[in-house]
């Protein structure tokens, strides 16, 4: 079914991005790609991740198909190995995974039993912004200490996001000459700082990192992993502003 | 009421040094200095704390004036910066921080509400003894392992820290000529570690610190920061032998 | 009684030895050795050690005398030193440790108060390989993860160490030419990761570990510290398998 050699540092990249919305998947796999596009459990964010053939040192998928994966068993365990290559290999319902000498053999969960993967909804968001995804990590952090909710948006070509607590309060504000890229009529909305902290993790480590806006349109964060070769998308549902 | 930008670095300097004894502080402001007088919850130990405009980038302060300052929650906002530049800004009630492309917005304390500041007491005691902070700490680590007192005394041109438990001691000896200074004639008082151990994370980064001992005296410790331009000096109750 | 000077770095490694199976225990001291044989108190495993007095800087025993150590204590003085030696005195019924300006005087126990030094079974085991200390952690660490015992043997000249749990397992092999010596015949036995947890701490930084092992007989793990001049003994009771 699957025969695979990955760099660990890719899978551990890999397992990151999605296990911050879920701690078990159904990755599809084909002889081009890895797939998994996944729901929390509380529906309020979705991600989907593709990772290319190319970003492994070898990949043999003989049919499409679908595996079910417990990401925290995974990452236990990847986490043990050092910086080289990992071998995964799929076969009589386990997923075999090997480095250095040792083998773990992992039962793999039944796909019809994991939450049913979700429709990706299309949209058209007016406001679209690249910056560095340590700086969206810094202005998460910094909002993530006065409230738990942040506003995101474009005032006169100016990026801020901003939170009010009851006494004290935070703005990060990044005008079009810092940002990477800004294409956008002013907007503002409101999204949950508790999942954008656990995705600010993953997000961090990329160079560039679009985020999208439309209000009380659900939030698109999109970046790359892998030197380019795994796309992942994240969508984050908004907070319904009460004034 | 005061715009001043100061180096991180020696921003958390000066806030772990009040925050040793005390979580909320007030702060006299004047064109040449920013001063803080506290006592402890508990009235067993004081902090006086003086640093000059010149420890600052630029600073400028219109008319004397006090503000009250929640210091746990300074800490942590600038905790978040790196080692660059931080810019304070006083106005209407608020203290604006300022670092990278973020401000937060913190509410002051009214000083009124806080700790009256207490009378520094003028004390003249017989035994002064100038040593590295990192020594100090390390006889504070020590004799905290086998008591919560320590005896710090001098005999005969030594000086000495001690502690006694049920069962095991823990004694550091200081000749002469290992210390940086010493004028003293022979004394020693009981002084409590816990405190000694707080304080002494801030004394240990001092090159030098001033030690005064005076039999049932309080404890006098003297150093600075901010290469000179900050001065700070701690005050701590003896605990008055049983024998 | 002793007398003795020992780099600090030699001191935490005997301490961490030995204190793995027990936190106090009787030294048996001579003028040319250190001795301790010791059980853990559930009787599941034995340490047996010897260091000669050429790993200390100096080393003067009067005569030979058994003394009784906390080494919870002893760890956490020890612990405090930095790099370099350590002065160890016993006189008084106190264990008197010197280094830089500090002395700490420890309480010796009564070693009568102690449990009694055990028996070292004579085994003659029938399989017999050196790995590396570091492999040999790496596959305690991974059989851990999936079950609470191991199953350590040999087969057709490879060495393997697997763990089988309800739904995943674990296996590490190493072939003849990955050992650094192999002289056995087929055997396997069960063994109890907890306690191969904790010793696989010390075992890691020795470069040559010699494991033996018999079917339902007890492992005999043996390495080197302080540069050959200490040798460590670990026996370790199996669990019997059930089927």
């Amino acid at each position: 079914m699957l025969k695979a050699i990955i760099n660990a540092g890719t899978l551990k990249e890999l397992i990151e991005v999605i296990s911050t919305l879920v701690d078990e998947a159904r990755f599809k796999l084909s002889s081009e790609e890895m797939a998994v596009i996944a729901v929390d459990p509380a529906n309020i964010a979705m991600v989907s991740f593709k990772i290319s053939s190319d970003a492994f040192e070898s990949f043999e998928v003989d049919s499409d198909n679908e595996i079910g994966v417990d990401l925290t068993k995974l990452s236990d365990i990847v986490g043990m190995s050092g910086s080289g290559d990992i071998s995964l290999e799929v076969g009589d319902g386990k997923l075999f995974i090997k480095f250095l000498d040792l083998t773990y053999s992992m039962s793999l969960l039944d796909p019809s039993s994991l939450k049913k993967e979700p429709k990706l909804p299309s949209l058209d968001l007016p406001a679209q912004i690249v910056l560095s995804g340590n700086e969206f990590r810094m202005a998460v952090r910094a909002t993530a200490k006065v409230s738990d909710v942040v506003i995101m948006g474009i005032e006169d070509e100016v990026f801020f996001m901003e939170a009010k607590g009851d006494l004290d309060s935070a703005r990060m504000e990044l005008p079009k000459d810092k940002l990477i890229e800004l294409k956008a009529s002013d907007v503002k909305s409101l999204y949950p700082l508790d999942y954008l902290s656990d995705m600010s993790k993953p997000i961090s480590k990329a160079n560039n990192v679009c985020i999208e806006i439309g209000k009380d349109f659900p939030l698109k964060i999109s970046f790359s992993i892998a030197d380019d070769k795994g796309k992942v998308q994240y969508l984050l549902a908004p907070r319904i502003e009460a004034d």
